[in-house]
């Protein structure tokens, strides 16, 4: 399947094949994701965008109708901030939370499968496939089911019974497939070149990120920022970040807005990570960046089950680059005091979201500080689990 | 305690004492609600509302400050209508859902109890407390959490196994009461005579519905509906229907932007039922209004586990007369068929609230009708229950 619009790789500029990244990066070790040219946003008026990713169409590299089930246009809820214990009396920053919880499956995946969904349906797709232990798969179906095209989802035997119900609900097909990622992932790569089904996420090794197309949504999440922010300066967004599909959309999405000057200057993006699996942290402690996209990490189990790879995605180091980030990692207790702690403030997220804000309250400590975190899915799926 | 601002029963017009309705209108068997006077919404400009309760302040009974997790502005879908079997080829109208299973604890609930629980701050509360079997008990527990409140939440044995954990983790005080509801919520007027606790629902006998300030939360439904379909005739608003508490807010909003010149005019309103405790549609088949407020049924179980109540709520009857509406009763079949094409169509909501589209569904049969159902609560939490 040739992608169209035309894809190029991010990393080295060769056009795209396929959906499975650029091939001659990855021959070098180096997952990278081909994009789209990022949209030119000139005349947009940010007060009247709407949100979600079909508030503003013309981003999107989808020709087709949309599909939607009302995704994004998600609250910024303000949290409370502890004094500091070491600095007795000195005033805090402000943290915000984006609640991403409350999208229609109830995480940040319905802004790319929504795009990744309506590219399907343009490219003549009967069915989609993902490969996922998660959100992902469950946002694919719910798209999927909204668009009328069929869904398989293939997942491993660590899916949480909440999403695993969820997924079945939607209709989707669900193929449990024992062994590693990588052998599930071999598998849709079979599926994918077989039966030219329509791959909404990752599937080769090392990994790119998701679709480009489907990616593209999460460009809104910036928008909205920048529209619910509007002349203040966002100093950092945190990114709960595995693959960085949704950290590298949000830094196109302020790339986009500071080239048509809806954006004084972008905030610093950092990467929020599991300790158990950190490859950004790892990376960027590394001298150039040569050996940054290089780097390997032991990938561990954390609460944080949503994230966790070996390879840093080069698409994320990128946004990184550009942005003048960092990337955090935070250990399960950490991630579970955030937990808790957001739940003292009314809010049940998944620990891989708590670990955005564990991440992001340490950098609102500084005085004027305006430190937003992304939380990603809502805790509520794997309450009676 | 006595509520300020002041309350006046909807029916009888005497003051208010306390938070359990008109007690001379209970005298004579019926439960009554007693409410603030409607807001008045001159010059508001609906097209930069925000959306959600705290969009519109000043059209609420509180004075303090605010207390949000980023309830409200959620979405509209427009739902496929199949074409109806009995009339081949005939055009049927539109069939939308207002998605309420995007607010931060799952559901519409979140709109009253954020305002509940800035009135109970106001009022110099501790503790507030609810009698709940379901998403009220959830989205008090947030809210309060949100505030720095104590909450105690009265439940029966008969609360699925995520809504359990979702109080809990939200750090509520869980009071399982043995028996029926009438007990669980005599347990519950006992605490807030003795111990002054702030009530945020519905504890008497009859019930009038819940409180009066919370309610005026759902106003907000009514404003999004009106911005969003600005300059469009909304046919009817069909709201899954138990206390009438939604249902009688959002007639009241309408009423609220009919007076000041914001909408041309009121849509009809739809109580949807479950036909195993529907005592709307039974009040409404009878022939004056002396015996439709006195009306009683029996309450079977029913997998709209939400809704069931043997009396029809004042409140909504009133709200039904005024709109010149009408209460409809769906069984258990056609719930869950509803609730399987909602799924088909990636949406997982409660089966109490599928009762809503599963009646619009019908009404939007008519060519050029315009009709949006109340989606009132995700699935989400019943999903590995």
């Amino acid at each position: 399947m040739t992608p169209r619009p035309p894809l190029r790789c991010l990393r080295c500029t060769r056009p795209a094949e396929g959906f499975d990244g650029c091939r001659a990066c990855a021959a070098e070790g180096i997952g990278v994701n081909t994009m789209p040219p990022l949209a030119d946003l000139a005349g947009v008026d940010l007060a009247a965008y709407p949100g979600g990713p079909w508030g503003l169409p013309t981003a999107l590299p989808v020709s087709g109708p949309p599909v939607t089930l009302g995704e994004g246009n998600t609250p910024c809820i303000r949290l409370r901030m502890d004094p500091d214990p070491a600095q007795d009396g000195h005033p805090v920053g402000e943290l915000w939370l984006k609640y991403e919880g409350g999208n229609p499956t109830g995480s940040h995946k319905d802004r790319a499968m929504a795009v990744g969904v309506a590219a399907a349906v343009a490219a003549g797709a009967d069915t989609v496939v993902a490969a996922s232990s998660g959100n992902a798969g469950a946002a694919a179906a719910a798209y999927a089911a909204r668009a009328g095209l069929r869904c398989v989802v293939f997942t491993n035997e660590a899916v949480p019974a909440g999403l695993r119900a969820q997924i079945d609900a939607l209709g989707a097909e669900r193929r449990v497939h024992p062994g590693t990622t990588g052998e599930r992932n071999s598998a849709m790569a079979r599926a994918v070149e077989e039966h030219h089904w329509y791959p909404l996420t990752s599937y080769s090794s090392p990994s790119p990120g998701g679709n480009p197309y489907a990616n593209e949504g999460y460009k809104s999440v910036a928008y909205e920022l920048a529209r619910d922010f509007s002349g203040r300066r966002l100093d950092a967004v945190v990114v709960p970040t595995s693959r960085a599909d949704l950290l590298a959309g949000i830094g196109r999405g302020f790339r986009e807005l500071a080239a048509a000057g809806l954006m004084a200057q972008e905030p610093r993006l950092v990467a929020a990570e599991p300790s158990a699996s950190a490859p950004f942290t790892a990376a960027l402690r590394r001298p150039d960046r040569a050996e940054q996209e290089r780097t390997r990490v032991t990938h561990g189990p954390t609460v944080a089950f949503s994230l966790g790879e070996e390879r840093p995605c080069w698409q994320g180091l990128d946004a990184l680059w550009r942005s003048a980030g960092s990337a955090v990692a935070a250990d399960d207790d950490a991630i579970m005091a955030e937990h808790r702690r957001l739940a003292a403030e009314g809010l049940i997220l998944e620990p891989s979201s708590a670990v955005g804000s564990a991440v992001a309250r340490d950098l609102a400590r500084t005085p004027g500080a305006l430190v937003v975190a992304i939380g990603t899915a809502t805790g509520l799926k794997g309450l009676a689990g």
